[in-house]
C-alpha cells in the first residue's frame, strides 16, 4: 500500500479520502468517553434487519466486500485528526490515540448473495469497543444500501421469468456510488447486463445500450436516425420506436430491417418506452412477424419494476427483455430497510436494549439453515454463536472472514457471488418467489438464545425500569 | 491541475476515476453514430422535471457545482479509451477522437438553492451534439439526486417551524456519495448541523451528535453511562434516555444534571428515539421542569420526516430540536423525480418528442419569475430564451455559468447557497409552504413558446405519425 493510498478507502472506481471520518460524530464522542473511562474490553456488534418490509419475503445480503476493504484500511489521517482537534471537544490524549488506531478485530459474516431474514445477523464484528463503535456508520451504509438494492433487483429478475433484465438506472440513482453499486447489486441478483459503462470497466459487467429519443430527434426524419444507427452498429442495433408514433415507427423499423437483410445483417430488436405496452407490444410483434422478422426482439423499458413486469407478462405481452432503471435502483416501493448495528456483548456480558418496538437480542449469534426432504431450504434457527447445529445437515451462515483486522482469504469474484445468489434463490421455498402475496419463511430462535434473552431482559428490567428514588 | 488529478472528477472527498465512463453505453453508441454521420452541429439539451410528484409543491434546484466540475474536467483517459476499444463495437477513428475530446460548450443554469417547478429547466447545455450527449447521464445523476434531497429537507425544515433540524441519516443513505450529498443538501435547505463528520471537514457543516444505545448498554448501569458522558463532554452532553425505560431514565438524567450543576455545568438536552413521542416528551418535560431544569432541552429522533414532525408539533409535543435521518435522506415518500435531459434544438432546428405522456417542449428557454404586490413570487413564465421579460421586474432564473467549457466565476459558497434558498422559500406564496395539502404555483408558457410548440408538433405529426406506405 503506497503512502498515497493509505489515506483512502478504495471502492472500485471511487476513492474516499479521510474515510475514517465517514461516520457520525457520536461514534467519536462515545469513543472518547470509552477511552477516558479505560473501557478497552471486547465488544460484539451485530448487523441485522429488525423486520422485513412489505413485499420483501427475503433479503439478499450484500456489501461485505466494501466493509472488509474499509476495515482493513481503517485509520485516521493527519488531516482527519487535525480536523477533530479543531472541534475543541476532544482531549489531546484521545486524538493522539486515534493517530495510531487500526481495526484489529474479527468479522463473522454471511457471504454476499445469500438470502437472509429478519433478526438474522448479516455480520458480527468483535473488537475492542472503540474500534467496533467507530466503524458503525460506514458498515451500516455499505451493507444497508447494497442489501436493499440486491433484494429489489432479485425481485425484478424473478418477475421476468427467465427473460433478460438489464440494469438501466444510473441517471436516477442516489449519487455516484449508488450508480456504481446499483449495477453491481443488480448483476449479483441476476441482471444480465448494465447500461453503466464504468461498471463494465470496474466490475466486468457487460455493458449494453440502445439509443435515446434525443438521437431520433437530432435527425431530420425518424427513419434517417434508424438507418444511421443500423449502419453504425449492424450487429447490435436496437431501434427506439416511441419518439413520435410507435406503430408508424414499427413500420419504419421493418423497412430498415429489410434493408439490413439485403446486406446480410439482422436488426436485433426494437425498444418500447412509453404508452400501453401490452397493446403496443402485441401490435408491434404482429407487424414484425407479418414482415417475416420473427427474429427481431421486443425490448421494453420505462418505469419498470417487478410489479409492472409481472403485470405485462401476466397479460401476455410478447416482451423478450426488460430494461429496468429508476424504480429498481432506488428500490422505490421500499427505499430503506430497518437495518441496525447493535451491541450484543461487551466485556463478557451479553447486552440488549428494550426500547419500545426496538428491542434487540442479546449475545453473539449463528444462523443455521435447514433443508427439507425436497432439498429446498425449509427454515432457519437463530442460535447462540457456539451452540451445536440444531439438526444434522443444517448449514451455518456466518463464517469468520477477518481476524486481527486482516481478511482471511480473497473476496469471491462477482461471478461467484452471482452464482451463489442464483443457486440460493432457487433453493428457497417456491412461495417466497412470488412477486405479490409471497409466503413467509420460518425463522425461530434457539432455546438457549431464548433463555439468555429472558434472563438478561429480566435483569435489565429489574435494574433499570423500576422507578428510581429521589436523587441522593 | 496535476497529471494525477487529470484522470479524476473531484467531488469533495470523493474521487471518481475514469469519470467520462460514468455514463450509459448508449451515449457512446449515439456519439459514435453522430461522428460517423459527420453530425457536428450545436445541440441544446434541457434538464427539467416533467411533473411535480405528490406532496412536492416546489423543488429546490441543486447539483450544479458537481455538474460544472464534471464538465470542466471531462475527458477520456487512456484506460477508458482502451476499455471502449475492448468492446469491439467502436471504430478506431471514433476512439481516437475521444482521446482529445473535451467539453467546449455553454451552460445556462438556475442557481443552486432556487425553487423550481415542473417543466422549468434547471439548466440548458449547448455544445456540439457529441459532447452534450455524452454528459447526459452524469448531469442527470448529479442534479436529480441533489434536487430530490434538498427539496425533501426543505420540507422537514418548514415542518419544524423554526426549531433546529439536524441531518442524521448517513448510515441509511444510498452509498458513500449519497451520505455526503445528503448532508450538503440538508444544509442548503436549512438544516443547522449534520452528524456526518466528513461533511464537517469537506463542506464546513457543523457536526453534532449525542450517544447511541450501544453506549448505554456497554455500561453496567444506565446512570453510569450518563455520568461518564457528562464528565467527558460537560459542555455538549445530550443523554439518550430510551434504551430501557424513558421515564425512569428521565429521572436518572435529572440526577446527573443536578450533579453537573454542583460542578457549575449544565446538561444540554435529553434525546427521545422511540415510543409515543408526544406523550413521552410531555412527561419528560414535566419531570425536568419540576426539577428546575427548564434549560434542559428535548431532542427527538427516530423515523422522522416532515409529516411526523408536523404531527408532533400539531399535537403540542414540547420538542426543541429534531434529528432527522433515513426518511429525509432517501426522500422516502418520493425517492425519485421524473427528471429528464432532452434535446430541444439541433443545428438550428427546434425539436421535440411526442411519446405518449412524455411529450417535451421544443426550443431553448428562459424562466421568468414575477412578484406580486406583497413582494412574494406570484408566478413564472416559461419563455423562449431570447424573449423579452414578460413584465417589468420579472427576474430571469437561468444565467450563463459556463462558456467554451470554462466556468465564468467561482461557484457560490455553501453558506451563500443556503442563504439564497432560505430567502427564496420565504418569498414563495404561503400556501406552498404547508406540509400537507399545499397549493400550487402558477406557471405558464409564453405565447411565442406555445406557438413554436404547436407548429413543430404539427410538422412532426405530419411527417412521422401518418401511416407510411409499404417499403419502397
Amino acid at each position: 500500500m503506497d503512502s498515497n493510498a493509505k489515506d483512502r478507502f478504495i471502492s472500485g472506481p471511487l476513492e474516499l479520502r479521510d474515510a475514517a471520518l465517514f461516520t457520525d460524530l457520536y461514534e467519536l464522542t462515545m469513543a472518547a468517553s470509552y477511552f477516558r473511562e479505560g473501557m478497552t474490553g471486547q465488544a460484539t456488534f451485530s448487523l441485522f434487519v429488525r423486520r422485513l418490509p412489505p413485499e420483501r419475503p427475503f433479503l439478499i445480503a450484500a456489501g461485505l466486500e466494501d466493509v472488509l476493504n474499509f476495515l482493513q484500511g481503517f485509520h485516521f489521517s493527519d488531516r482527519a485528526v487535525a480536523y477533530l482537534g479543531s472541534l475543541k471537544r476532544f482531549d489531546p490524549s484521545f486524538l493522539d490515540h486515534l493517530k495510531t488506531l487500526r481495526f484489529s478485530g474479527t468479522v463473522r459474516a454471511v457471504p454476499e448473495g445469500t438470502p437472509i431474514f429478519a433478526d438474522e445477523p448479516l455480520l458480527e464484528i468483535t473488537a475492542p469497543i472503540m474500534e467496533a463503535q467507530l466503524v458503525e456508520a460506514a458498515v451500516l451504509n455499505f451493507c444497508h444500501f447494497q442489501t436493499l438494492l440486491a433484494t429489489k433487483a432479485a425481485r425484478c429478475v424473478l418477475a421476468a421469468r427467465g427473460r433478460p433484465v438489464v440494469e438501466f438506472g444510473l441517471r436516477r440513482t442516489h449519487g455516484i456510488d449508488a450508480g456504481m453499486k446499483a449495477a453491481r447489486c443488480a448483476y449479483i441478483a441476476g441482471a444480465v447486463m448494465s447500461s453503466n459503462v464504468l461498471a463494465g470497466l470496474e466490475y466486468g459487467i457487460p455493458p449494453t445500450g440502445t439509443m435515446a429519443h434525443s438521437y431520433v430527434t437530432a435527425f431530420p426524419r425518424e427513419i434517417d436516425a434508424f438507418r444511421a444507427f443500423a449502419s453504425a452498429f449492424p450487429e447490435h442495433a436496437i431501434l427506439l420506436i416511441d419518439t413520435y408514433d410507435t406503430i408508424a415507427a414499427a413500420h419504419k423499423a421493418v423497412q430498415v430491417a429489410k434493408e439490413m437483410e439485403q446486406q446480410g445483417r439482422r436488426l436485433a430488436a426494437v425498444r418500447l418506452d412509453s404508452g400501453d405496452i401490452v397493446e403496443l407490444s402485441r401490435r408491434v410483434r404482429a407487424i414484425l412477424d407479418q414482415a417475416g422478422l420473427d427474429y427481431v426482439k421486443i425490448f421494453v423499458s420505462g418505469g419498470l419494476d417487478e410489479y409492472l413486469i409481472d403485470e405485462y407478462l401476466e397479460r401476455g405481452a410478447p416482451v423478450d427483455a426488460f430494461g429496468v432503471g429508476t424504480r429498481m435502483d432506488v428500490s422505490a416501493d421500499v427505499p430503506y430497510l430497518d437495518m441496525a448495528y447493535k451491541l450484543v456483548r461487551y466485556d463478557g456480558r451479553d447486552v440488549l436494549k428494550i426500547s419500545q418496538g426496538k428491542q434487540t437480542w442479546a449475545g453473539e449469534k449463528q444462523v443455521w439453515r435447514e433443508r427439507g426432504a425436497d432439498g429446498r431450504y425449509r427454515g432457519d434457527v437463530i442460535a447462540l454463536k457456539d451452540e451445536p447445529a440444531p439438526a444434522p445437515g443444517a448449514e451455518p451462515l456466518l463464517r469468520t472472514v477477518m481476524e486481527n483486522g486482516r481478511v482471511l482469504e480473497p473476496h469471491p469474484s462477482l461471478a461467484e457471488i452471482r452464482e451463489r445468489c442464483a443457486r440460493a434463490i432457487r433453493e428457497l421455498p417456491g412461495e417466497l418467489l412470488r412477486v405479490r402475496d409471497a409466503g413467509s419463511y420460518p425463522v425461530r430462535f434457539s432455546e438457549a438464545l431464548t433463555a439468555l434473552q429472558r434472563s438478561r431482559q429480566a435483569e435489565v428490567v429489574a435494574a433499570e425500569v423500576s422507578p428510581i428514588t429521589a436523587p441522593k
